[in-house]
């Protein structure tokens, strides 16, 4: 079982920073590592505990949450406590944890205040003092790499994009006088008619001048004959996110948008081909931006190249210019160049793309090539 | 204008902690005093500034939100720049500020030790050094308070999710053969329909035996008749959540079914009726919580009785056994007591309303008598 095997990977991590136990309090990472998707919850892993023996491996959360909790996880222990972090901490010291790693990427300040009054009073009590030392990243580490089961989910969302896509063309749903907020919404039902369980976030339909936003939140603002109309927009699938955008053009493409379609596209083109095993996110981030600053556009390009997609629409790795870090086989990633002129318009062409040892494949199938509808 | 109004409120509290300048990083903070809806964002807030002179009061954000920024905040001046947080400590240090508080309640510990390097590197440099002080809570001591702009958006989220009820109710949705996730899918499509932005969570749909799980993710469980059917959903409207529980039965309700509306009906009226200015919010919880135990089924009334709603679905006030505080006029909280027998099924009776001088006013308008369909 996938959960399991995560957790035996986390423990590895564990051991290796010296620590006797990890506290897991980002939700995302509890889910990651249990399938567990309530609201509240944190889990503590035990690096004493194997994938046969997971008895101090526990995770925590409130009442709202005991059937879930042992329909979702029923092979961990299972504490019912509001405060979560703080019953988790008290658990793991119990069962002898002395360095006790927390997410100090995750947790506020006044979180960690709280936690280690906790271990002030369980030293005082049962004279067991434990050390809360800083973990940041460690779920993260083996997030970015996808296993099958997520490539699946991936491939799903990605699919249920594509295909509400593709309807809404089909059915004329790009056309003059529909608004942004209207192209929006079709585009959410669509994916959901496909199987999407939501969107991903917020889809970003942005027409005319305001395709040189990037990110615009869809308004009443009407399509208009000749205007770029950019979409960014996925699909929520198993709790995974797609990511893609496409921008269009409504009746003949003028030259100065058929030219920066043209730049954009070279560069996202660009940035696919550097997505190999062992390249530099940043060098990526660069193989795509010089095209664009060769063209002496570098300033209207304001953003990074892309990111990790997965369990979050924005994770680990971070392509840009300032990322650090190399690719993987199976991290999952956005390319997304865009080019935007103020007051005039935008393009940006976004996919969603696994690391394979040999480039990359492409996970959004919808054509690249400027679309004049 | 509300957002110049609620930052000079947050500059008399940011005077009365003995501030110079509050660093706000919480994104709903910053849309809350500047209407900024980007997903990357800072605010520093300083108390020298004025009403008519808001000069060192900044707001940060990356290059993707240059143009919304200045169109959502043209009053103030703004930073371009990735490390929002960063940007703003430093720019707030220059323009003076020694004593500089921020959100510990919602920085991470990597994040806060980031501040202090940044701290004392400004320190080393110009001689200039800054003391980060912990300030939880200024904000949100404000937002619970809402005004008039915010019950408007409030009342337009309460009123689509009964429209949306009402429709479905209306064309037959709630029968026997259909799904959870269908009913859920209808419930958030009839909402936007009445002008919803979305829903305001994932919709709880849960019939039958689900009914008893307090927070059930709709599944391709079936309706049958004789169910309880548990719907607890809510719309998003100008940024603002409405939030709503109603269970209905399909068919003839069994008379433990009746019992049980009629027990959770009760304690929910007088959960209400305990909304008054000056309450203290424990004492609101034990007032509904005390008919639930007296008929024996306190251990089956598993959550608090609710919490304040607005720009997050959940904020302050908590309504709960071990919550702290008391009423004031113009706070919006759920009353939402339930009863959940495991296997057999659950109730739960859910309103948005909003505290008043003269007691408490609904803002989720929809029938609570049992509904039988």
């Amino acid at each position: 079982m996938n959960h399991v095997r995560r957790r035996e990977a986390l423990r590895e991590l564990t051991r290796a920073a010296e620590l006797d136990a990890v506290l897991v309090t980002d939700l995302v990472n509890v889910r990651y590592l249990t399938g567990f998707t309530g609201s509240n919850a944190a889990l503590v892993v035990d690096a004493a505990d194997t994938e046969g023996d997971e008895r101090r491996t526990r995770l925590v959360t409130d009442g709202r949450y005991t059937v879930q909790a042992g329909e979702q996880v029923p092979e961990l222990p299972t504490i019912i406590e509001r405060a979560c972090a703080v019953a988790a901490v008290t658990a793991s010291v119990g069962d002898g944890a002395r360095r006790l790693g927390f997410e100090s990427d995750q947790v506020t300040v006044d979180a960690h205040a709280a936690l280690l009054a906790v271990a002030a009073e369980l030293a005082a009590g049962a004279g067991t003092a434990a050390e809360l030392v800083r973990a940041p990243g460690l779920v993260q580490a083996l997030r970015v790499v996808k296993d099958d089961s997520e490539l699946a989910a991936l491939r799903a969302a990605c699919a249920a994009a594509d295909a509400a896509l593709a309807d809404l063309i089909a059915a004329g749903g790009l056309r003059p006088g529909r608004t942004e907020r209207a192209v929006a919404d079709d585009l959410e039902r669509r994916m959901r008619e496909h199987g999407a369980d939501g969107p991903s976030f917020d889809t970003i339909v942005a027409a005319g001048g305001n395709s040189a936003i990037p990110h615009h939140e869809p308004t009443d603002a009407v399509l208009a004959a000749g205007d770029l109309v950019k979409m960014d927009f996925g699909a929520l699938s198993g709790g995974y996110h797609s990511d893609m955008t496409r921008t269009v053009v409504l009746g003949r493409p003028a030259d100065w948008q058929r030219e920066l379609y043209a730049l954009v596209a070279r560069a996202q083109a660009a940035g696919r081909a550097a997505l190999r095993v062992g390249s530099e996110v940043a060098a990526v981030d660069g193989a795509a931006r010089q095209v664009i600053v060769d063209a002496g556009r570098g300033d209207e390009f304001s953003h990074g190249l892309g990111h990790g997609v997965g369990l979050q629409i924005h994770e680990a790795p971070a392509l840009s210019a300032t990322g650090a870090g190399t690719l993987a086989a199976g991290m999952t990633v956005t390319v997304e160049p865009g080019v935007y002129l103020a007051g005039r318009g935008g393009v940006r062409i976004e996919d969603t793309l696994v690391v394979r040892p040999d480039g990359a494949e492409l996970l959004t199938l919808t054509s690249r090539e400027l679309l004049a509808l």
